[in-house]
């Protein structure tokens, strides 16, 4: 197999003369076809655990047994009906995840995306706290830190609210920005952040950021910050703090604003954890006002199972450990490749994150949709172009998510090969169209 | 203790002079006393399984154990991510519990409730098959037969809107009336059904009722039937069929019409079951392209919990013969105390169900209030006065609800025994104040 030639070797592409780049062009194609001939079929494309980690919570099963107290602290039969906000034991855990009070804690279900779609479906219909619903207002906007989570977006996207587009850096979005629009128009009613770790880039919002945001002055006054923490112990190397922003609204008066997320997702099982919601004593009562309607209650069996399992906070920082040690050396992996691949060669660039699920590449502008239907045809699925994005729509067409958790590591070498030279490829043929 | 004296040794109260009901008042009341002094704190209010029942089901928290294949039928990792319409082999096991297609199921999480709320929701913001979102039409008007389920009507009472009573008689709704309403508002969008042993009055509905029901021909083309089969094997005494909806609408080529709806609820835990519906497959895609928005799936673990406890539908039934032994001496002690204490004292009647979870009291009209204050400040707590009607609203103030599953056989003892002295007591009060 006609092996190319490696990053740290070559010049840079755009120093290339065209004949370099036509030489560069044909090692390329034929490295390219090499692999379409392989008839692979690899995924790169979600953020899902393996098997493997999948594992490390089989005992969560029977966490649970026949002969166990089937009665909760306060009294609940966490069989039968009943225990609206969820079980204090719950809450707890919950709680000591994300660093926050178990009292502003609601327990849900399995999906915390869910609990997020209920927030903004309830707020469309009902409105947040006396506030005129959404879907009688002529336009309702969302500030959308970019790139971000496309299931976000999605959500905002199918109740028609306008997405406004806002820079992260690398301490997270463009805090300048949020303030301006946030203050400025009423319209405005809401933030999509996952603040540690965020989806894809994994920056870890600063203090200073989190701060400003727990003390914006919005013009609405149904305006809230959705803070997604899904990733609040994913670490892969040491645990990174992220501050309080509920602690930080309440010192400022502002607890209203803040519906902080938080689930066990990707801590047990993606499909059968637990997630929940953490916000003000005001927004818990009106959100139990319509919960109360919903539902008689969650699953507290499945509640009651987690806190056998994981005890407390400690216990869940124990159990990711290991899922980081899992996790680690794909990460590692897919990096290494692209430094050995890439480094040098103005070809794209690439952050490298200290946890979360993501690694964000990005690419000349305008090949991020050529690199990943050629990635495509050559068996490797990554996320859509553009699925970062609001209405799929990356003005540059160059970010590029990689989800390196699902494959096996032998899969993953294959597939981050594979990517390397699709980059490679993809920039060399638009370095040519000039 | 002061005993009264017995229905059966009495006559009528209508029958009765002014000086004999005084006389009857002064002996109820002084009973009445002797209940007060008790300080009892017993609960006739909802239909919950008592704990022996919840024990029927304890395997279940081990069915599936850490050494188990975690791989369903369509190789799916049932811990992971994915699998939106359900497993297969949950779609099978709720198909099987109301005999319909597998395939027109989606599987859903642990409340049936929350799937009938999300329909509403979904239909208020975004429409049913492509008709106007509900939020946008000047009104909707749902059909209620009545007495009916409160939880329904605080469904529809919580979007807005307009609820019309629609009468039962002992084979279901007033069908000529039904059939009037749907053929000619086009702003009736629904019906809420409990098809089989009626929330309160287990009716099942008649054949003839469920082929007018599959057959209706409405105005407005986003018209749905709200079928919760919730009580679909829960016989108390031989197995009653009821029609399949589906296959009856089928026929006539309106399976568009239906959504059906079923769960787990009091079959295995309450409050973690599994539920679903039952739906065209045009209803299907259309829930499916918001659901898959809403979540990444439901918890598949305990869907498959569910598959490995009771195998098949053959399975549940054989389960629901447990429950009905716990249930048949507390339903059969209750119409006793009925009849032994109420019978031909013309102070109100009740229906004598075959299974389901309440048994239906109706009072001389304006007692019902009266009786369930009594009840309470005598420690028996019932269901509120109005409760089965929309908004609260019992036209007669009649209705009451008794709920006798989850007190145990002494407690229940007690609370009959002092729910007929307060029937006995107020009508008494009644005939006097004219």
């Amino acid at each position: 197999m006609g092996k190319i030639q490696k990053g740290r070797n070559m010049a840079s592409y755009s120093e290339m003369s065209k004949e370099e780049l036509l030489k560069e062009k044909q090692s390329l194609e034929e490295a390219y076809h090499q692999y379409e001939m392989r008839d692979l079929s690899l995924n790169m494309a979600r953020g899902k655990p393996s098997a493997a980690q999948l594992d490390l919570s089989n005992e969560l099963l029977t966490a649970l047994k026949p002969e166990d107290e089937m009665i909760s602290r306060e009294a609940l039969d966490i069989r039968n009906y009943g225990g609206l906000e969820g079980l204090q034991e719950a809450k707890e855990l919950l709680a000591s995840m994300i660093d926050e009070d178990p009292d502003n804690m609601i327990v849900y279900g399995n999906s915390s995306l869910n609990i997020m779609y209920d927030t903004v479906s309830r707020s469309m219909t009902h409105g947040v706290l006396g506030n005129t619903p959404w879907c009688k207002l002529p336009e309702v906007k969302f500030l959308c830190p970019v790139p971000g989570y496309d299931r976000h977006f999605a959500v905002t996207e199918h109740f028609g609210i306008t997405m406004i587009n806002i820079p992260m850096t690398d301490e997270g979005p463009d805090m300048d920005l949020v303030e301006k629009y946030v203050s400025e128009d009423e319209a405005v009613k809401g933030i999509w952040c996952v603040p540690k770790y965020s989806n894809p880039q994994g920056v870890v919002y600063s203090d200073e950021v989190v701060r400003r945001m727990a003390n914006l002055s919005p013009k609405a006054k149904d305006f809230r910050v959705y803070w997604d923490n899904a990733y609040c112990v994913h670490d892969l190397y040491e645990e990174i703090p992220l501050l309080s922003i509920m602690k930080e609204a309440k010192k400022a008066g502002k607890e209203d604003m803040i519906y902080e997320f938080v689930s066990t997702s990707k801590v047990s099982f993606s499909g059968a954890g637990i997630g929940g919601i953490c916000t003000s004593s005001a927004n818990k009562k009106d959100i139990l006002k319509s919960l109360t309607i919903q539902t008689i209650g969650f699953d507290k069996v499945n509640q009651m199972r987690h806190v056998k399992f994981f005890k407390d906070g400690d216990g869940v920082r124990a159990h990711m450990k290991k899922h980081a040690a899992l996790l680690r050396p794909k990460f590692e992996m897919v990096l290494n490749r692209l430094e050995e691949d890439l480094a040098g060669k103005d070809c794209g660039s690439w952050i490298t994150p200290k946890g979360g699920y993501f690694i964000t590449f990005e690419a000349k502008e305008g090949c991020a949709t050529r690199i990943i239907q050629l990635a495509k045809e050559a068996g490797v699925t990554m996320t859509g172009a553009g699925a970062p994005f609001p209405y799929h729509k990356d003005p540059k067409d160059s970010v590029i998510r990689i989800a390196p958790s699902l494959p096996t590591e032998e899969e993953l070498s294959a597939a981050a090969e594979i990517f390397t030279t699709c980059v490679r490829l993809a920039t060399v043929e638009k370095l040519l169209e000039v």
